[in-house]
């Protein structure tokens, strides 16, 4: 176990009757509130009017700003920080998912910088402070309700960078599962990848002894595994989304990561996907970590045939490598039963648009990501083959 | 799953680097400083030399308080209430296990309290504010460290009693395995009984559809077993001492209850066995556990079945029952492996003592204690007597 310095200060406020703090929490933070919002399903579903509701219930001041889309483009973040600027906005309140509650963080983090925001994604610098921000989680799957994490596009560039600073966390979640019923079947799908992959991240580490946090992320993956079967089956069954809506935030809010060395490298590779043919971040995943994992197998033959005893309940038979080889056959098969494809070929993809894509993700090979394999360009190269 | 509002903000400073934030920490909290601590073993074993380096090395002004003994006295409470407030501290730093913590809890309520802090304890009174409390932390057990819960003892009326509040929660806890090196065997034991009791009173729950938190708090036990008896064949393993740590902390930082109902009534039971005793908490819990579970059994079968498959391996084999049972008996046996008694009989109390101690727990059955099965003065009494 290495050492490790936590916090998490986030308000989680969960259930069906969370709404109701809606309007006391953010006039605790603000007086004149951005509401920071995607497409017109948060219109749609009526999810809108009633956070408005509560917000004029109260007696606070908004303006609003919508069009967020899935991998959110800095050119709003841009937009975001000259309305709050001009607004005297000092309170972001972000209704959405990751994409949404992630383009609100970059918003709070540059206002007050001088600069392009887009330099805390591309240069070694640390926002000395951001707006205060709170969240209305509509989607289960980034876990950017509680994180330190944000992530954003810059589609001029064709880049996908991500950056971690404490003061990115966010006041309070507002994390009401009802508001997940009418999630389409694919967005659960993908959104129960990506809680997995934060997971997968961290489960896959070279530091030693890490029993405890060990245990609770097999529990975290089987669960959630098990749940999203049942959402997909049950789209109103409240328990299981509320178990879905628990496990995406705790699977990137810190705990399950304590004390180890996290990996990342697909999530690097993803960025590459997403950016080249606009697919949910989570079917990226799904594409990349059976590729990712036969190639990195021999590494750590062991830790892969531990995550298919404790995950996959496959028995060992005396035989590691095989059971190793299991788990990740079941982890894929488990992507198929959400009807998920695990091949890039599938997904729009050319095989000779992989040397640039891997070119970009190691920075023409004078950078290599991961750190349970360090991979460099060829490494890249060659995960992506595999997951064509 | 129920609803719920949670945040922990303490700040976890865990490792070997970890007494290094001690001065710049408790510097950002505090100008004059409560050194709180309790008996002689932190001077034997260097540490509070130590904490008083750090203290000293960043300048920070201080007066101590020693003298705290487990189970903590509201006594020695009111006398730091009275020397905060004549050496105007703003800040106190607890440098010891639970009942250093909970005296250093119980003083920064009780400061801004013009009344009697006792009150806090006998009435439905929730305190405003509190001063802020740093710990560094030396017995993993109680986990108070970032908790919201406060326990003392009235000798003078024979009561112990707990609260929570959430200002209690403290600023910041140093959780350094390496000052648990020097642990005495029964206090290494009894300290892990206590924490997987945190975890025993969360899992017993009558909230369906936990599925989630279920899990973690299986594998929370499952590693808390395997590892404190590492570290008692091991007194100086890294990584098992650091494992036990950390659990103590997450055992009762309040994840592992999100969304559920939580028992506690083998804590009340306990309160009054300490009391007449003076045994340490955890191995009252020890005697208490089996006892409840093998009263309570029919009112949930299964869950004790889940209990004994997750926990102990132990399969079903067609009959749940039987399972439940021998879970029961798996969770005796690893006391007894602790080298810990299980019967009230050993520990030097009379079966003429039981019914006296039942009519304080129930207050002359006046009230029932525990949510998972709700018992009565009887219920207690027989609990009681199935332990002696």
């Amino acid at each position: 176990m290495i050492d490790f310095t936590y916090q998490s200060p986030t308000k989680l406020v969960f259930g069906k009757s969370s709404f109701s703090e809606i309007g006391p929490l953010s006039k605790k933070y603000g007086s004149k509130v951005l509401l920071h919002y995607g497409k017109e399903s948060v219109k749609k579903y009526g999810v809108y009017d009633k956070v408005i509701d509560e917000l004029q219930k109260h007696g606070i001041s908004f303006v609003e700003l919508g069009g967020v889309i899935p991998n959110p483009s800095v050119s709003l973040v841009r937009e975001g920080i000259k309305l709050c600027r001009k607004e005297k906005v000092d309170f972001i309140l972000a209704l959405g998912g990751g994409s949404v509650i992630d383009s609100a963080k970059a918003i709070a983090m540059g206002l007050y910088y001088d600069g392009d925001v887009w330099d805390f994604f591309t240069e070694a610098l640390a926002p000395e402070k951001a707006l205060p921000i709170g969240c209305v989680l509509t989607i289960p799957a980034a876990g950017s309700e509680s994180s330190n994490a944000v992530v954003v596009t810059n589609y001029e560039k064709k880049l996908k960078r991500s950056c971690r600073h404490e003061v990115l966390r966010p006041k309070f979640a507002i994390l009401n599962p009802v508001v997940t019923y009418t999630l389409p079947a694919y967005q659960t799908a993908v959104g129960a990848v990506d809680m997995m992959g934060h997971v997968i991240e961290r489960y896959f580490t070279n530091t030693r002894h890490v029993e405890l946090i060990d245990r609770l992320a097999e529990g975290h993956m089987k669960t959630t595994i098990q749940q999203v079967s049942l959402c997909l089956k049950e789209p109103k069954n409240y328990d299981a989304r509320a178990q879905l809506m628990l496990a995406s935030t705790i699977a990137h809010n810190g705990w399950l990561g304590l004390g180890r060395e996290e990996d990342w490298a697909c999530h690097w590779m993803e960025y590459e996907v997403t950016q080249k043919t606009g697919i949910a971040h989570g079917h990226g995943l799904a594409i990349l970590y059976p590729a990712w994992m036969r190639y990195v197998l021999e590494h750590d033959i062991e830790r892969f045939a531990l995550f298919a005893q404790k995950v996959f309940d496959i028995p060992s038979e005396g035989d590691l490598y095989q059971q190793a080889k299991r788990g990740i056959d079941a982890l894929e098969a488990f992507y198929h039963s959400l009807n998920l494809s695990t091949r890039l070929s599938q997904i729009g993809l050319n095989e000779s648009d992989l040397p640039e894509m891997a070119k970009t993700v190691t920075n023409n090979n004078a950078k290599t990501i991961g750190n349970f394999v360090s991979l460099n360009y060829d490494d890249v190269l060659a995960i992506y083959k595999l997951a064509f």
